[in-house]
């Protein structure tokens, strides 16, 4: 059986903190590597991107999986300043999306299909229900996680903004979006300002989150407890502040529809969209 | 600037056709290769996946990033011949899941977080909104993305299972899920038959994907039905038919609620599953 050779182990070492997974014994490669290794980046260096990675990346997220081959999300590729800043004040005012040379809104897209229909003459309808949306964010989501991995490998960095949900119609009037699409996140992606360092962030336990034949919950109070004093741990070593653990962010986060940042308005913006979500 | 290379130019035609995105003039390296390389696979050996190869594609997918740290997806690993079986049975009968060594069902998963907040003794009500199921299933979505480049990586394949929505309240039942948990999609996954050739196929030109600055819609009729007719030759040559283009396939595939396989309940569904999708 092939051992675990030293940079397998450190970076499980760090995404788990104590709690590697014992049976994590495949070989190392680079693809492995560059997934274990990803870190989120919130701070860049304002060099453009060369020419032809913006078609390499979504020639990556081209290449990922989607449902039933029926490609139903968009991506908008944003490089003028101006509309990063206005994007940037729509999403929770978030300073990278200004200071990523390259930010990429990605859409849910039952729009493509629609146009499809009416050119055949034909309405569909399956587009009208829940299930086409949630196809079309997951689709989108396939996608753009292989952007996050192609720019890695090339030396970029990137990080997911959920604000761009905050205020998802002035999102579509900057970005000309016509019914049936949303911009469901977006992508900040560029050269990493090495000045301000990244770390690999410890995720909850394997066994808190993989479970086997069955869906069964294990002595979860003690492993979340331990699990917050590492992300603690690691928030004060990163220097965002001592006693910053799971628990609390989290009851904070999810407390109330109030505390998500105006998303809990979502059920009615999508239908004014174009998403009856039936 | 550096030229392309001749597998990267090669692994572009596969997915693009004659319409190779002009500029992709990117250096190409291990990971690009894997994930331009992507193609779903349907036929499995039997053969058991080594120690370790699970708990390494879970690290892989816990590595990716997930909403505000909030980890709202869990995995199931089902390797039990008879649940497979059973499985496949609310899965359109789709034989492949019968066959692959391992079948994965990535959940969305509010209930984590409701347990933390019991455990508390605070409701955590932002859970009960559309905001937080969908946070959960794009979650879910990066995740297991990261499992597919993870298991190509490993000269493993893997195909998607939307159907795995088809009966969902079955399906949580066979998985003992609780409340707050819906299993967006599965994955199989195994060494692929080499006796099943599998090819790249070919997706939408670049310029109907992405979009600049704002949302565009030029010549899509034109490109739609050059990209019929590649899909239509790409399905001849793989012997799934001829005539067997993209436009007929999407027309039928979203012609009304009864198309979507049973999905068109969802929304009740969810309801019943414990997420109110307020």
């Amino acid at each position: 059986m092939p051992q675990p050779d030293t940079a397998f182990l450190d970076l499980l070492g760090a995404r788990y903190g104590g709690a590697v997974p014992a049976a994590a014994e495949a070989p190392m490669n680079a693809v492995l590597q560059n997934l274990l290794s990803h870190r989120s980046v919130r701070a860049f260096r304002p060099d453009a991107l060369p020419d032809g990675v913006l078609e390499t990346l979504i020639a990556a997220a081209q290449s990922a999986p989607t449902s039933s081959n029926m490609q139903s999300w968009s991506v908008v590729a944003i490089r003028d300043p101006e509309r990063k800043v206005r994007l940037a004040e729509l999403a929770a005012r978030q300073g990278f999306i200004r200071q990523a040379p390259l930010f990429l809104a990605f859409l849910a897209d039952t729009s493509r299909l629609d146009r499809l229909g009416q050119r055949e003459g034909q309405t569909l309808e399956g587009l009208q229900y829940l299930e086409s949306f949630l196809v079309a964010a997951v689709d989108a989501a396939l996608a753009a996680q292989n952007v996050v991995v192609a720019a890695e490998s090339l030396g970029l960095g990137s990080v997911y903004v959920g604000a761009l949900r905050n205020r998802p119609e002035e999102v579509a009037a900057e970005l000309g979006l016509p019914p049936g699409v949303m911009a469901v996140f977006g992508l900040a992606v560029g050269v990493p300002d090495e000045q301000v360092p990244t770390a690999i962030k410890p995720r909850l336990p394997q066994s808190l989150v993989l479970h086997h034949e069955r869906y069964e919950v294990i002595d979860e109070a003690a492993q979340v407890t331990a699990y917050d004093g590492a992300l603690a741990a690691f928030s004060e070593r990163q220097g965002m502040g001592a006693g910053n653990g799971w628990v609390r962010r989290m009851l904070t986060r999810v407390a109330s529809g109030a505390s998500l940042s105006g998303r809990d308005r979502m059920q009615g913006i999508l239908h004014r969209l174009g998403f009856p979500l039936r």
